[in-house]
């Protein structure tokens, strides 16, 4: 006897909310259209992919079990095979990466490797998200991961304003306060400081600093999300919140561009203490670990050998092991900004604009017409080009006269294709609503 | 400046809850006596592991993707590298093998491969909590992972006895029907069919059938979960619960006893219609997609790389697979069997016993004395040898006078040696609570 239909207001919230719906409408709509040019996704340049590299790094890490850590045959085959360390068997290489590349110094037993980023900020919200008091702020546009993650734990977001800084911080005092007068608890404040997603907002030093000296008077934690970083000019990194702020930033991390995906290997540094009673703390990083056991027991020992292998064949850096990657980013930047600006000279006659990050993989195109998913399917139908409209960022599903291209996925023929056709979708649109703002 | 310590009672519930906290103890008291004999982990058998295997199942899951799926190189390398189908790569395969074992028919797209049988079970509870309403029955005692997963999602577990059958039909009738006139909604009961963790106890063909009626009389889903099926007699495999129950039942899938744990390779079988609106309705497995997308986004393809080649390399036939895994376990089994009875002779008169579980990694014995925490430490620095309380299985900490025996994980000569140890426990402890008895 098959069951009858499950109904849908019978499963739990998230499940109809747009924020998670967003995400399979953008892939179904590229899937529709395979011939397109997507400035769409923001995947990792894939050229470089080589199978080989995952045995070469497997072998690499089985090697640093038995040579640096002193193992024997069968207890490095019980760390790739077996149930393992639930905070993860390559702690102590995050830790030397951070040194190297960050000159951030954190304790290995305050690091825990997870399924990816994703993982990560699921475990970070599930532990503040103690009661229907707790809020997260994130400064908007934000990206889906983490709204996605505080829909899972019915965690409310509080949207703070980017402005000219990348954060807007009286706007974050002002939100803090709101929200304690409505006895609501802030735990934390989402930000990505290098690069952001969407909007490709960068944090000046200054912008930094006082971002952590608020945190600090407003008695918050901060969860720094910094997948971009890498992928700018080397002279102008500013330090991460991390090494600025210390134990008030909870580092979010993610290798899914400076390693690959479909390792799905991130990790949080969280060496906050956490009073557990009877005079004694332990680290953040083993609660999260015990909550971790609940979600999914261990992160793959095979994708960690993979990531750990990565960073080992280049001397624990990653900037080290993206001096391609970070040539190719640079590259595709130029190009869409240059090529952009070639093909539209008339741009600011016309209404439209773009920002000029200096990194990362995310471009805004401000228009004079509201872009909506509707729009994003003619652009698909007519011109074969495919964005991403960046109302999904905000979460309230209103059109934006905003749109964003993702620069990193594209070899530089495709970029030029895919610039003609944008130009020709932009101009048209751009046009018709000078036309339609005359009459 | 440093953060001050946070409170643990501002931190997520499921951090204080005593399951969360039990594995810790279990492993801690293992790490501080590593010479002891270990009864006490589920793990497999360790001594068939193989680096090389790795090397080998990726190679031919690379293959299986060219020759069979059709793909070009960068088709191939795009999927074990990128971003992926959030539903998985092996979906099929699964499906295959499915089919070879189990005679079970399932729509690939009806699978979800999850980062091991625990974020399957997360995904499946999160689905169904809805509200505050919804609460999940769980025949006990149970394992560990879903009390804990149903804490994350703060879902209330309500326990239905086993009894001599392995569930108590009656029991469960009247658990659901209680819970209907509270208010509450039961959406599920979760069970493990063939030789439960931790009880061993194997539900027998009738058995089944009346549970499958049972639960589409009270319109309850069965969460099937059965990772030690295939490690029983070839002979007297009733079928499971998923083949007698259609989507009546969701699969929980585990590879951590067929594979290997460290692949973290799991999946679930969600077919049951979701009634989308709009007279559509869709597989549940796609919604547990959608949760998945906020939870690791996707299962690592390299992993489920290694578990896909794995399957390829064996015919699709997981039974295949075990020729090996199989022997052993039901050795293991013998020979604790016999040897408890070798050296407890007089085990009826000192009030002790044990069952017989036909198949599977584990067997409970049963003492004239309270089974605690205190209890193992003894056991652990007195005799050196270790096990697990049953308690830890009901979750509401009271001592019982039972322990759980793990045969997966130890040698012959291990097995001999512990059981001395433990025979001398087991003794001590009985003659001390009879002696007690007697004033």
């Amino acid at each position: 006897m098959l069951m009858e239909p499950l109904r849908l207001a019978d499963l739990h919230g998230s499940l109809a909310d747009p924020v998670l719906a967003a995400m399979e409408f953008l892939n179904e709509v590229a899937n529709r259209y395979p011939e397109a040019v997507s400035f769409a996704p923001g995947r990792p340049y894939e050229e470089f992919f080589d199978v080989d590299d995952l045995h070469h790094h497997l072998r690499t890490f089985h090697r640093y079990l038995v040579e640096d850590r002193g193992m024997d045959d069968a207890g490095a085959r019980r760390t790739l095979f077996q149930y393992g360390r639930t905070k993860g068997v390559i702690h102590e290489l995050i830790a030397r990466n951070l040194a190297e590349d960050e000159g951030v110094r954190v304790d290995p037993e305050a690091v825990v490797v997870t399924v990816g980023a994703q993982e990560a900020m699921l475990l970070a919200l599930r532990a503040l998200r103690a009661d229907h008091r707790d809020v997260l702020l994130a400064v908007s546009p934000v990206y889906v991961g983490i709204t996605g993650a505080a829909r899972l734990v019915e965690m409310p977001v509080l949207p703070v304003r980017d402005g000219e800084a990348g954060v807007d911080l009286d706007d974050l005092v002002a939100v803090v306060r709101r929200a304690r007068r409505e006895g609501l608890r802030p735990r934390g404040l989402y930000v990505v400081p290098d690069f952001a997603n969407p909007s490709g907002a960068c944090l000046d030093l200054a912008t930094r600093r006082e971002l952590i000296r608020t945190a600090e008077r407003e008695d918050l934690l901060v969860l720094e999300d910094n997948p971009y970083r890498l992928f700018g000019s080397a002279d102008e990194r500013p330090p991460t919140l991390r090494a600025l702020g210390g134990n008030r930033v909870i580092s979010l991390g993610s290798y899914a561009k400076t390693g690959f995906p479909g390792a799905r290997v991130g990790y949080a540094v969280a060496d906050q203490p956490v009073d557990v009673g009877g005079g004694r703390t332990v680290p953040l990083a083993d609660q999260l670990s015990r909550l971790k056991s609940m979600v999914t027991v261990n992160t793959p020992p095979v994708a960690q050998a993979v990531i750990g292998g990565l960073l080992l064949d280049h001397g624990l850096s990653l900037v080290k092991a993206n001096t391609r990657e970070i040539e190719v980013y640079r590259r595709n930047r130029d190009l869409v900004l240059d090529g952009l600006a070639a093909r539209l000279p008339r741009a600011a006659e016309l209404g439209v604009s773009w920002n000029r990050p200096s990194g990362g993989f995310f471009i805004v195109v401000t228009v004079p017409f509201p872009v909506d998913d509707a729009l994003l399917e003619r652009s698909a139908r007519e011109h074969r080009v495919l964005w991403t409209p960046m109302h999904h960022f905000y979460g309230d599903g209103r059109p934006l006269p905003h749109l964003r291209l993702s620069v990193s996925l594209l070899t530089p023929e495709r970029i030029e294709d895919g610039l003609d056709r944008l130009a020709a979708f932009l101009t048209e649109h751009a046009e018709a609503a000078r036309a339609g703002g005359g009459r």
